[in-house]
């Protein structure tokens, strides 16, 4: 399945400014269409990974999902799956480069299961990819963390992937730590989490979380002033941002 | 991806005979190829499922796995899972007829999501398929047991499938309970649990267990007669199978 | 807190004929108001309750709930909490009468921490009260059952409340099972789990469901007679929903 | 270890009257001794096995404990423990007789590892013990019951004990469900739950039972007759079990 | 429910120089008091909080607890909650200045939900009050912890409050982490854990650990001189203590 | 049970340059004995302990494994286990030189006891032992790592053995962390996980390990040269592996 957009890295560039908390809060109120019977329809807000952790602390990710799926191993599966360099597990890193995240769905039973370690993973250093984001564990982090790639996993492990795990397709639809992944979907990723933007809404999440973010800046200077708690401003009510965009015309037309 | 091998219902009816238990340890037995080295290969061992529990207790269902795979639900996936009657999961079920368990790889993040309840899974009774085993909640257990479905699932709940998981495909590889499941592979499943026997060794497996299971009564007698520890007999050796083998012989001359 | 509204016993009848299942489709439907910023305020949904189940299986209870709250025991706390027969836990059954759930927010630290058994309960038994629903696990469940009570508790178990839990306050709003429960609220529970109604929108809610019910049953009838998978008719569509009560008034009309 | 008191079979008959809930209570308030300083020393009160849950529901078993091992596997391991009849899992049950119960620490790190199946325990039943208290899973439970064998473990499972466990060593003290059990201590076990008491108390532990039983019915009494919060006179303070004395003596100096 | 006791500054300093290890231990040999029956009567010893984690590693803290209990979410209680800078959350840090720590029970379903992030503490921060100890999670760790704050929580997210938790009362007991904590009490935490110590029995604890820690150094001194397995001195009998005692009161004399 | 086999010092030189995943690989690769049927028999995989984590990040530990058990404490077990400086834990540690580790089996039904704390492993210290692996919880944590130990546990925690945990045994197999660990293995433990090394096959196992790191980092500057998937090369097949002796056969021929 092709990404129906490509994100250009000039919005990466914007996202590469925010956090993982922002990027939640911006697809989070994304509202669903109104066709639908509301109750019977999804929302966009499913979008943070649970049980997938930081490896690589103080390292924040932004990319593009480039997506692998994993099943239990068996004989007869490794007859389809071990096709040397055109595997399923290298194609998928073979469309990782700068500005690309590789987004793992093990699924695994064992928890000590790891897709990849440093032999593996080579390929995405080759590459310039941006990291790495799995619900099972990573092998040898000390090499993969010196390829300069963010790791968001499980756990860490010094375990392969067999008898656990086999890598079995590459850029479909995955379910990674409970969130849907399309191919070409915008993670971002810091030690707070893992937050999944919708390839097709990530200019309109990042537009919005801009301003917010102005307000928010804005607000706190208020709350600062005044020394009142932060309840008097907070949560912003449509009021408040208002009042901010008023402010931020004035300063405008002022500094214009 | 179509079965390699359609299991007929004469092999089908040899499994009806014997337990869940006896299934998972004639799997157990099944060497892999020797070509491979062996210890990066995989073996036909993980055949149990895991937190996969009978809710129809004191039911036995032995059938071909029919499959089907959901993922986390977000409105652009609705529009292409929303089909109507030509949905996956309605596929997934039109391919259940009498000998056919329907297995469901939900891989839900919330344990209450259901992924289905007695609405849709009246196909299946319409179909007199054998039953469903479901990594999700089944909702509405009472109605469904109705419809003589055995029923395996991960718990029992009243919830919906949204917004938790959306059917999305079927007919393919699927890991249900950290297990494989290919389509068409053979489901034996009791009140001990679920195992899964791959459609190309289904014959081989019933065979070794039928002669299995008369090797253990004719120990059984041996260790109720002469009142001994049953370790004095079990695990039975290659030497006392080869005992039982004769016995089996001598009396068949005789008989004769 | 008093409940806001006293929920009639004529509405408790009209639950008491359908299953939690169903109750959490109403109450799930139920739309927020629209005054709030749509993503910033909270729904209706969070009804039903997690790691709560069935004790007394295949007992349904439908009643108005009546709250009791405890906290880790410490030697001050016994010199609030231990009242005798005025003790926050005998308030609380003394409040519960038939039609009436005891519905308790233990919040154990233990799991086989018991807030009540057989001679506590009792009391229940002298009242007439429906059943007890508790996030604690529950003792002499053999001894309780036999008052005819419903219960549904995290698990069985053969121990006390002390030294994990102490019953505090009573008559005012707790999380049981991670959902709000306010005093007068309907629960209905049964083998599929346990649902939360808002006291204030029970009548709402039981009146969708009725009529949801009644088109769910004429759309089984089409898919039996049709013989087509449930997807064509089910989810039931607004536009489906308008054929039923076209096929109901022409139904009154005939009959009239 | 040798027991180092053997429970007679007159001190069994009495637990076989009472529940697991009420042999927790008679042990839980066994008092330390006094010589260490008292919070350095240990209590009686870890009594309660915890995720050993009842397999055979609505049987209750009473019995001496006979204690059995496991360790994981491995080849140097099996040199040791392969014995045959002699080894340590048939000289564990060689130990068992009427009145007797099998009592295992499995400790496996696989929740689907079972200790035994039908097989094995075909000793038990030769032997006529009564029952099997173990922290692993249970293979063929549906064969075993029919022993009659009252069975608690952690949950079934079609598995067997390889690769996963193997018996090592028996007559050992063992942590079973996180209580110490000694060899000869008395194993209660019903629907609540498993509670152990400690050989050298049992006596002591029965007779405060059976006069706490004999109160909580006299004072339930009062309960009913006077139409009060059990809170009245439960839980038992000192003055009201004297009460109950003086009426106990008064009845018999009556019927005298 | 104003604090019985408010602890002095003086007596938070004292404690700013021991760690939790230490509190810990001061507060389990609290002996409860002699009147009530030992086993019907709780102890002081549940102490330690389960599952809240230091966030801010190398960090202690040390301050009284002021308390705040969150509910989950519903229309109708946000009628209750929101009343801007005077809602519960807001009125909880008001009462928090420097050695003061806001101790949180979200008992939240979802172990995503954060009680707080950046801007509501910000109120802290103004307060300089010393820290947060929360069963939720934390967002924005890194902006709060710029606020000089010490975190301890349950684990970091990315998420808000709504739709999982929502600010309720305070100044009230609450459960945070299975532990009683009265307004008043003394937390203190550091990487071990987090330890309450009952705001009456402060000063009688600081006094016993101030001994114990000298006669642990007295006694380490003895095991390094004369090299021997510190089970020769540990753990510190009466007899060794009275010992200890003699040497400091000879060291005194001497040094007088 | 004393250690079959000593593993010297320069083989366990050899293993301190490598990984504990490397460790990991060579023990998984082991071939169980062909004598006995193969799916009856053990395997030497189960080398990886589950739930035992680096306590003191990014160091490496390497040793031989000196065994002790806990039980749950009872008055009666602390007459047997309480005999000072000759209790099991420090006849434990007094097995414990330079380039041993002690490894605890504690199997708490608490995770929050701890085995030791700073004043019993002092002992380790004055007699400079590698360091700690344990499956309960290490206290003191800052004070332990001074003493310059490696520090492998489930958690850390200010609590103490009591009344959790007792040391009841020493110089025995036991179970750490789901696997066998017999008195003597040599034990290698780094931020990736703890790896338990058979004594008898170190020598064989650290040979392989060395042969195959070269045949890695000459399959890598392949790769890194070709600029291939790593697939072409990796996992490294037999066919492979020849061609890499063939090269460094070559290489010591040219230098030679």
């Amino acid at each position: 399945m092709d990404p129906k957009v490509q994100v250009p890295d000039a919005v990466l560039e914007r996202f590469r400014k925010i956090t993982a908390a922002t990027a939640y809060s911006g697809v989070w109120r994304l509202r669903p269409s109104e066709s639908a019977e509301w109750f019977a329809s999804a929302t966009w807000q499913r979008c943070l990974m649970h049980d997938v952790w930081p490896q690589t602390p103080g390292r924040r990710i932004v990319g593009r999902a480039r997506t692998l799926r994993y099943l239990p191993p068996r004989p007869d599966l490794l007859e389809i799956t071990r096709q040397g360099a055109d595997s399923a597990e290298y194609r998928a890193m073979g469309r990782c480069g700068p500005g690309d995240v590789l987004v793992i769905e093990a699924h695994s039973a064992d928890p000590y299961a790891c897709a990849m370690g440093n032999m593996k993973t080579r390929q995405l250093w080759h590459n310039q990819a941006e990291g790495i984001v799995s619900d099972a564990a990573i092998r040898d982090l000390d090499l993969v963390a010196e390829y300069g790639l963010g790791v968001f996993a499980k756990q860490r492990s010094p375990a392969g992937n067999l008898p656990f795990i086999e890598g079995y397709e590459e850029n479909e639809p995955i379910n990674c730590g409970g969130v849907l992944v399309m191919p070409g979907d915008v993670i971002i990723a810091d030690d707070d989490g893992v937050v999944v933007v919708p390839a097709q809404h990530a200019e309109k999440v990042i537009d919005w979380i801009e301003e917010q973010e102005a307000a928010e800046a804005w607000v706190t200077q208020l709350i600062d002033e005044e020394r009142v708690p932060p309840g008097k401003y907070y949560p912003i009510s449509e009021e408040t941002k208002q009042r901010f965009r008023e402010s931020q015309q004035a300063r405008e037309d002022f500094t214009r």
